[in-house]
């Protein structure tokens, strides 16, 4: 175990407040408050300006996106029965720093009289950023330590902003992707699974012990999944044009989640042992249809062709679970503790499909073109990304942890000690576990 | 076993699949985006209509409204120690379901050039037609498969629409009815009761192993009552008439539950061993001031008034839970799982006689007669309406379970095994005990 | 133990009952709807009252603090393994009774045609001032009952609805206090603490078996923190005055907790045994930043100048819970349950502090002595408040428990009991306990 060199206690320390320091310095020079002059952001909120509109108006909405990025990524993550500390507090963490990160690096494509100027829209597209990080973290979830983590933050949050700007701004004629199907979605899937091939671990091959959930941390994940699912409309139709787009976007959304659903749960039963149903599927497959239908949201498809997106996103994200996720992990080295190539990755990029086909259709305008190009430069800045990321994760001073102490809260977190003469829930003191 | 068919593996996929692709198919047919020509919801929020208004005003509203029905309904329900997985999981599948149906049973009374146009305001009333479903699985929990429950989704969304159909429109002086406490919490309540009675189960007469709850289990279902409790002035005010209307339902609702939340721990306290608190009054009671004030909620009651209905409605439905459930089930055949009676049956009673007494006194415009005929209808369509609908469930190849696996996940869900060496939370292999 | 009488039966529902029957008859002849013919809430708002306001406009951030107080508030607490269901529970109860006696000590002060009229602003302030109870009950927590709560609720609130009114005015130029650092954060705790030290028990002062964590009571805990700082933001700008200084208030904040997040990590690696994490520290110390920017938050202090106050915030409470704590306990008699003092007390000194400073430097209108002078009658009425309420809640006959039932629900509460054939997590049968 000294090969590993776990302990925490200067390594993370020194890296967080050098990151927090230099976060400050950075935001005392580039960061100031909106002052409503220069409406902030572009395009979008332009149809009601002809009064001062309360800087306010989005903050609901904001609301809605932060509750998904804090509680429904953390608690989702919490199925696992003895890693539910990291999953909803590392969760906080990445979170935490990758708000401020995605600020700045979002930010400085758009300096206006040198300064960032923060509105609600910007917070947005702050805990946006954030969604990437989240998603990869999924896939490399319980195998790497708070400082990979930390690195993974700030490499990941700027190769991201370089991706977004591309697609948004500098493409001639700019794509769409309201819901970000393919800049958060296919992106984080593709960076995190990146990773997770570059810190393949050959003894992870045959399941863990603790690689599982009990019936408690499936509850907890489901309080995750359910945020998740609710305000999935929010988070797609935030940063749309307010008005009719910011309504279709809503309703495409909650139409596409709710067929998702019954799909979902009848795949789930299809192919599993005597018709039961599965919960990693519930927790997962059921949000398909958030992803999926994330590019087209504000396009004119009808509710019912947002629904027939998150049919099939539902299926194919649960044919995903049962049968891709083995044969990535044994075939292809890729060992995706979530599976976020079955919620983010496949449904990502069946809805950046789904917009080229819209766009070409003729429900936004746009350029079918474009739309495809920012699919292929969001999944080769993310898997160009991953890799070069995963490579510098690998080095081996970061504190990964020994395979045995893989999916363990007690490597990193004081966890509390059992009570032996209650029976009651509790693990094991984490100090006679890491050092057995 | 056999003689039950409890498999699901057919008979719940096709269902479920076959329901969803004709919902789409009528989607595509009956329902789009709401263009904001016709105002969309007759006489609402037409008072501040003289410019263009934002589609999305009511949109946090709607929020609130989804998580009651997600989180507050599902968590509610997980009391019970071996049936989490299925009160949160079923609850997301019916209410997924239901929302779709409900939108189109709802709609088809006033189509616009042919159409169901969605706005915020038909999301909210589809979110309100799953909340009579979600009331009734309470009454049944336990006891019935996936594939009854979604039987009885389409049965009872169906039935609810006639009658808020003709409560709210065909009346000659449509009624009052802002918080639902008729239309939705005693209709629900008593078409649950009504299922309950035709699936009564003589061998669950004596209480049941698995019919109980845990600590933890417990903790889970305080995180649906405070999100339905928080949130009820939402419900009850969603679709008022926005200004003042709209702010006295909340007014009313707010001081009904915190009045409501005092004397159910008094009652629960006066009425328990040694004057301790019982976590089931504590769960439930609290709550029933959010229905027993809702048809009155947005009349000039005075917030003293609002008080008044909730202080009573806490004490009726703590003594419902104590002394009414326990005769139901062992005099009349009525096994009542969640006590459904208790918060939404008396108190949307209690409700409706509020209503009629408050439209008498001239607390809103209105006829007596009307209110009296509204809570009438509510509770005959509901009666006949559970009646038919169960003796439909209790046909015997909708997988209905075995007395022995009554509230047990197990046997519709793959359930994470116990570790043994650890002595940790977690249950038996399903399978193990389906088999025993 | 018949020396505790610790039996509720008769001393908890008549308290419960007298109390709302009072308030009612108070709500009776002091309370009525807004009618919006006054602005209602003083200089607040006025900035866009040109034409006829929603009076809803604030609803969603209320919400957003109606979630703090009775999921935050009541989940943080549960992480004691045994007390969770007092934790949400007793915090239920204590805020419903508290925001209708808040409504009525601060309307008191400024009766509209001799009533209290309900606006969304006056629901704010209700539930801010239950945010003082409950600050206190933490210091408190597993060591009173039921009946002194309810005591400590009705004179806390009196207390504070005289200071706030003090502070907010009568003193010549108003002190700042939005967020309220001051008025009820370090008022709510230093009221809290001093109640503790009156209630001193030396029996409790080697280490209770129950006032610890088990591993999911501790994810239970992470609901009320991730809550608490998601909507935080809302609780600081919630009555600043609409426009930029709202929106500062919103910025200020979400990045003061951010940098407090990393800085409260770091530091809780640092000091623990291997540079393992805290869940003690990562549940409170994150939140300190919304504690401590709270007085500056409308204020121009910019970005960087939050970000410094929470990165500092999170420093301080994560060593006041190693260092501190423990001492305030062995040589003060300060027995502070939920370390209330490291999360409020502290912080919130350090935001009037900040205030004071603030003001100072021209960075908002106002008077740095009055500022401090703010900060001085809060810490006042406090510590003068909560010794006095503290002597009574020390009187014999309100059924304080035993030493030896702290921590435990099961002296207040029927708790599940174990399923010993299973091995599952759930408590002795409460009564086997109390009685031992």
């Amino acid at each position: 175990m000294p090969a590993y060199s776990t302990n925490m206690r200067l390594k993370f320390p020194i890296l967080a407040l050098t990151l927090e320091i230099i976060t400050i310095i950075l935001f005392g020079v580039f960061v100031d408050y909106d002052d409503g002059k220069h409406g902030g952001h572009g395009a979008h909120n332009t149809t009601h300006h002809k009064e001062k509109k309360d800087p306010l108006t989005l903050y609901p909405m904001f609301q809605d996106v932060h509750v998904m990025i804090f509680i429904g990524f953390g608690f989702l993550m919490t199925f696992l029965k003895r890693y539910g500390f990291s999953s909803v507090g590392l969760n906080l963490l990445l979170a935490a720093f990758a708000l401020q990160w995605g600020l700045i690096m979002q930010g400085l494509w758009h300096l206006d009289d040198g300064k960032i100027k923060v509105s609600i829209f910007k917070m947005i597209n702050a805990d946006f950023s954030t969604a990437t990080v989240l998603i990869s973290f999924g896939a490399v979830l319980g195998k790497t330590s708070p400082v990979q983590l930390l690195i993974m933050t700030i490499l990941e949050i700027t190769i991201f902003s370089i991706n977004e700007h591309l697609v948004a701004e500098i493409l001639e004629v700019s794509a769409n992707d309201v819901g970000a199907s393919m800049i958060i979605h296919a992106f984080g899937a593709y960076f995190g699974l990146a990773v997770a091939r570059m810190l393949y671990r050959p003894a992870l091959r045959n399941s863990h012990e603790n690689d599982g959930s009990v019936y408690h941390s499936d509850l907890f994940a489901m309080i995750g999944t359910v945020f998740l699912w609710m305000f999935w409309p929010s988070f797609n139709s935030a940063i749309a044009e307010s008005g009719t787009d910011q309504l279709m976007a809503v309703t495409n959304t909650y139409f596409s989640l709710a067929a998702c659903v019954l799909s979902a749960y009848a795949v789930s039963s299809l192919v599993e042992h005597k018709g039961k149903l599965d919960m990693v599927h519930i927790q997962n497959a059921t949000l398909a249809g958030g992803v999926a239908v994330g590019t087209c949201a504000d396009m004119d498809i009808g509710p019912f062709g947002a629904m027939i997106i998150g049919f099939v996103a539902g299926i194919v994200s649960t044919l995903g679970f049962k049968f891709l996720t083995p044969i990535l992990a044994s075939n292809l080295g890729i060992q995706d503790t979530c599976g976020v190539h079955n919620l983010h990755g496949m449904p990502g990029i069946l809805g950046g499909i789904a917009g080229i086909v819209a766009v070409a259709l003729g429900k936004k305008k746009g350029s079918a073109a474009m739309q495809g190009a920012a699919l292929a430069s969001s999944l080769g800045f993310a898997l160009v990304g991953g890799t070069i990321t995963g490579l510098i994760m690998k080095l081996p001073f970061w504190g990964q942890p020994p395979d045995q102490n893989c999916f363990d809260d007690s490597i990193y977190w004081e966890v509390p000690g059992e009570e032996e003469e209650e029976g009651e829930e509790s693990l094991a003191h984490g100090d006679q576990k890491a050092e057995a």
